[in-house]
């Protein structure tokens, strides 16, 4: 007898039908002497419906009752799926995430997982009932409702996975694993069997949309067995895990990112404390930076570059300005028709020979390199948008193409 | 300083511009020094799409799903409020039915209100905050949500002002108060400036959809001063109150309900426990039967009458049909096509003339009585639903046509 988590996104539970198709995957995991829980997100569009109600009465709302609003549509889901499933004849309830014992900070809008009080779910589970937990919300010690924020679902998945000591936490999306690259882009890709928790990591920050960082962050510190599987098929998915289980391959992946846009300081006179104060600057902003390059001084004066994500392009900008008399810059440029195109393995930490390769494939393929960042186990570049297909296109050729299908 | 608890039904918060408009008259409220308790419902339609979609998964969902679900309307509403009121600029904070202290019994559907925890409330209210509650819910002991069932949301309204000794409570609807007969019938109605509780206790039981019985019964009892009033238009409305401080009229008001059928069982042996076994065998099935009428006994066989709403005639014929072989009945006749018109008034009490009065003016309207039903303070006749409209009229004529406009 196992216990197993499993968490379904808005697209699966859109409509009856797949309510249905849903249920019968979970009735299915139970028939075969598992304990469930189950962790659901908000129908298809619902999040979206509520958020546009909401602009229409206050473009700038309180984030508390923004959480009192969000929260409702994941408790739709929950009812309705838990009616499905007693229409099967199974042993079941729904709980909303502050009866699932979920304790957060007062962060509205993107809370943080404080702790899990489990005496109700395990009481359920005691009663073998089939549990189903609304995801992406919990309440704070004030006894206010609070939402995780992007990719809530798959944290609360994870964390009910680690608090009970789940056997497995699998995570069902619309793809049936983690593949090498965006089978849009490159028709070749392939899934991947197994994949370390950094890996995934890397990946899911490099715009390959499976699973959110939070989430594999949190499965990692606590050592939590993850799966991506498909909700549409019957077949196994993928398994993220510890590195010392997993295969070693060079390279599991490549991603392209998109929300990228890059900004350079021109003309910075080369002396100590610049970048200090411009990137203290950024970050009291909270403006994430990715990526920053910073060009070798000549003539006293350098460049800083630095990527952050579109939407954060403006503020950026106007906090470089402000710093205009202490910085005493010569221009300001901005690109942001550029992509991220990333490879991520394991194996590159003792293999030095992958950014070579990888810089050897994108010049046969005449594409030019603007900025280049790396970590142990990821290579990344900045390139042109209009180029991006071709490169990851090009990378994975070079380094995947000859794996097994 | 004043408490004041505000109630809004659904259609009252429809839509943005709608809320905008309760916002106002809640604000409004607030600026005159008082404190605000607001009680509104789900939106609109909300409930009935809720409903829908659960009935496209389960025809025969458990009754706590339900509630887990339908209780997500009046959620959206109370955060939707609070943004409004935000919007305008004042300190306000919403809260669910189980935030505000509702602890219910765990009849989910039709919950019993336990008691209400004060401390949220008292404690938002001391910071001056206007407070948002969600009607119609609460929790029960175990933590699971309960809905309060149909006029919910007007108990839930009263049980706040009971709790903490509001010095009133509006009932906001979109007519204006409580009249002397319903204007679309009747075009010279006039509006009531006051009634006692149980006038409006029979009233509302008489089809006269103003307030919910159990909201009334509860004021009643720990003596809530209620007022219905307008929420489209700012002028006085109907004040409810204790008996004593109510004008004493004759009759206060006539009432049409077409919810009802009646059933004859023709025939049955003019024997003892007749009755007894008919009307038990109809409480066992949760039958509420109204009007009860026995023909005299004449040749050992009398007939038994008796009315129900519609919805349950199928299962009462049933229930009669089960009891062949101990009734000996002859037949069993229904008609559907009747409806129920009565006058209410306190001070028919002490006034022999009403009823020559009433069946005075049904006379001369042409009209025929098949049943009648007394109380204290009201007296109501079955007629033919064909006739209701002139019945009503003619009533209302005889009695209330001469009342100050």
């Amino acid at each position: 007898m196992s216990l197993i988590v499993q968490k379904f996104g808005g697209s699966s539970v859109a409509n009856a039908e797949r309510v249905f198709h849903v249920a019968h995957i979970i009735t299915d995991t139970y028939d075969q002497g598992n304990d469930v829980i189950v962790v659901v997100s908000a129908q298809g569009d619902t999040t979206d419906d509520l958020i546009a109600k909401a602009a229409q009465i206050n473009p700038a709302p309180s984030k508390r009752e923004m959480d009192m609003l969000l929260s409702t549509g994941e408790q739709i889901s929950i009812a309705l799926l838990a009616m499905a499933i007693e229409k099967l004849g199974y042993p079941v309830i729904s709980l909303t995430g502050p009866q699932a014992g979920f304790v957060t900070d007062s962060n509205y809008g993107k809370a943080r997982i404080r702790r899990i009080e489990k005496e109700r779910v395990e009481n359920e589970i005691g009663k073998h009932n089939i549990v189903i937990v609304a995801g992406f919300q919990g309440m704070n010690r004030y006894d206010n409702i609070t939402t995780l924020g992007r990719g809530g679902s798959d944290t609360s998945a994870v964390a009910l996975a680690a608090a009970f000591h789940a056997d497995l936490c699998q995570i069902f999306t619309d793809v049936d694993g983690v593949y090498t690259a965006d089978p849009r882009i490159v028709p070749n890709a392939k899934k991947l069997d197994e994949i370390t928790y950094d890996e995934m990591l890397e990946l899911a920050s490099l715009g390959a949309n499976v699973l959110h960082n939070r989430s594999v962050e949190m499965a990692k510190k606590y050592n939590v067995n993850l799966e991506v599987v498909s909700s549409l098929e019957r077949k196994p998915g993928t398994k993220v895990k510890e590195a010392t289980d997993v295969e070693k391959m060079l390279i599991k992946g490549v991603a392209r990112d998109n929300d990228v846009a890059r900004i350079s300081v021109v003309g910075v006179p080369d002396s100590p404390g610049v970048a200090f104060r411009l990137f203290s600057t950024l970050a009291s902003k909270k403006i994430d930076v990715d990526i920053i390059l910073q060009s070798i001084g000549r003539n006293d004066s350098k460049d800083i570059s630095f990527t952050v994500s579109k939407g954060n392009v403006e503020e950026a900008v106007k906090a470089v300005e402000s710093l205009k008399d202490i910085l005493r810059y010569q221009s300001i440029e901005r690109a942001e028709d550029i992509s991220k195109v990333s490879v991520v393995g394991a194996g590159m930490q003792s293999n030095p020979g992958v950014a070579a390769k990888m810089f050897e494939a994108l010049m046969d393929a005449g594409i030019n390199i603007q900025m280049i960042s790396t970590s142990e186990i990821k290579i990344s570049v900045l390139i042109e948008r209009k180029n991006s297909t071709r490169a990851v296109a090009a990378i994975h050729d070079a380094f995947l193409a000859d794996l097994p299908q």
